[in-house]
């Protein structure tokens, strides 16, 4: 009996692990002090006078199922990425480095790809290093077209550089920085109303979205980098959420210090159609509309509302809403 | 339709993340800056004077499988955890932090508490802070009772203390501490063997074994941190290589330069009794053996050959057995 016998081919699966490398050291700087074949991904930590590490590991959950619909397995790449530099973004911190997780059924050669094309992708633009991961072929654990994909982050920030919320006061203001559409959230309710409920096909066109249903529901999640980077220029930045499971609701209160809740205001920003189209033809009431789903909102800082005046309306060529304010209580209330 | 109909069950998600972060927090020294509810994980970056940020990701493969066969999953836990330790050892680095990613078709209280239960005591034991982690529900990207671990580790090491092998001659030594068994490879390979081949229960017990096959193949994986940091102490290390997927074959070469192969001779370790027992009931070749699993060399170390002699034949109370040289050409050839 041979290994290659019991499923695992362990020459294909170095195959796939060399075509990683190439991609790895597009985003690897003079930080980067790894070679190929090292056990572990070397990174030389920046000089900082207290360096804060801050770490998060996400996955993109079903979403990955879309891109396998539409056999199209970059944007989950770029969204994963994006979604661990905003986790790490909201404390403050800028990203070093990011290792991934793929695991399959088995290794084809197109997804794996794919994902480390839009992973490294995603890294370059946040200028982050892709420094190693683990592809995992394991036909037993997965069917066989089944993969998963997970990766964690690595950042640093000055530890009085460190956001936290903590300085939040009645009567500051809640900015906003537009999603790109659901992110990587609450697809598990989405692919219901599209797939079962509606009867869609990914390469259907939908006329109020003005694209296909896969071209909507693989958009890239967004990075923030770039805005939340210019926002701490242009003012004092007292919390800031991301806002991903269980939307504005639940994500805006875990920056806020107790006695302070939120008040939202509708119709301060554009809601992307894709949301309206999901409420009405699945039904959905409003209020869980807000616990699944970003609305609109990926992004929201909070600054005290002095500051809030002189911010410039647009942020690296994004639009910053105004869009509440924080007020004695607990919770968000939305009016 | 509400989030729930959709099979993700979101307040059930948030009790098994509180009953994980209980188990974190067992973890957490005063390097940890986080509290509940933060979006990323903190920690205090050591103040070294060159210091060296050394990553690693990575899974447990189908062992997972085994662990669900027994229902018991701290194990798996614990040996991600020391396989991680040891990737990042083998550059000389000591652990940090770690992040796991848990998903699953659907959350098992019991599944969640079992492996995070594992991770922490492998933290605690390896001086490393559990600081954060993704648990994830996809009822339609697992089927409902699969589910995958993964896990990424930081840790650190003074870049003049980094260990890569460089500095390693013909005429080096090769030392090894035992592995306890399979630790985390070949398991597609053994499964096939013991259930499908054999027949085995995962109950039954083995006499040749002296335990249950469960016993047997889910012992864990050991981690070598405080035998290699010993060893550090009493004479220069030249390089390290954890023994993994492709054995001693694959991963001694990957810490020898250029021009240097090693000759491991067979018999001056032992060879735990399960390797045996797969080969001769799997009808395995020696090699395929030998380029699959450990074959009771958890962790090799290459040090000179007047330093070999005077290092300690034990370690932290794990015995050290000298088990070859380093020769001039390529590879790794046993005698």
């Amino acid at each position: 009996m041979r290994y290659r016998d019991s499923g695992v081919d362990i020459d294909k699966a170095n195959e796939a692990k060399k075509a990683i490398r190439s991609a790895l050291q597009r985003t690897w700087g003079a930080e980067v002090l790894s070679d190929v074949g090292h056990f572990g991904g070397l990174f030389r930590m920046p000089a900082l006078r207290e360096p804060v590490l801050v770490s998060s590991m996400d996955g993109v959950g079903t979403k990955l199922l879309v891109a396998r619909m539409a056999e199209r397995y970059d944007t989950v790449g770029q969204c994963l990425v994006n979604h661990c530099v905003n986790d790490i973004l909201v404390q403050g911190a800028r990203p070093l480095f990011f290792l991934d997780y793929i695991a399959a059924g088995r290794l084809r050669p197109e997804v794996v790809a794919g994902l480390v094309e839009g992973l490294a992708r995603a890294c370059e633009e946040n200028g982050c290093a892709l420094i190693g991961g683990e592809t995992a072929e394991m036909p037993d654990l997965y069917q066989r077209d089944d993969f998963d994909l997970a990766g964690a982050i690595v950042g640093v920030v000055e530890r009085d550089a460190l956001v936290d919320g903590s300085g939040i006061r009645p009567g500051d203001r809640v900015l906003a920085l537009p999603s790109s559409g659901l992110h990587t959230n609450g697809y598990s309710l989405a692919r219901r109303i599209v797939f079962d409920v509606m009867g869609q096909g990914i390469d259907d066109r939908v006329g109020e979205l003005g694209c296909t249903v896969g071209e909507e529901l693989l958009k890239v999640h967004r990075s923030y980098l770039r805005e939340v980077t210019a926002l701490m220029e242009a003012a004092p930045v007292k919390g800031l959420a991301h806002v991903t499971g269980g939307g504005v609701v639940e994500n805006l209160p875990r920056v806020l210090p107790v006695g302070c809740g939120a008040r939202v205001e509708k119709g301060t920003w554009p809601v992307p159609p894709v949301f309206p189209f999901l409420q009405r033809h699945g039904e959905v009431d409003e209020a869980e509309m807000y616990r699944v789903f970003n609305m609109g909102l990926g992004m929201l800082a909070v600054v005290g509302a002095e500051d809030a005046a002189r911010v410039p309306s647009s942020l690296a060529g994004t639009p910053l809403y105004a869009v509440g304010e924080v007020v004695a209580g607990a919770g968000v209330a939305f009016s």
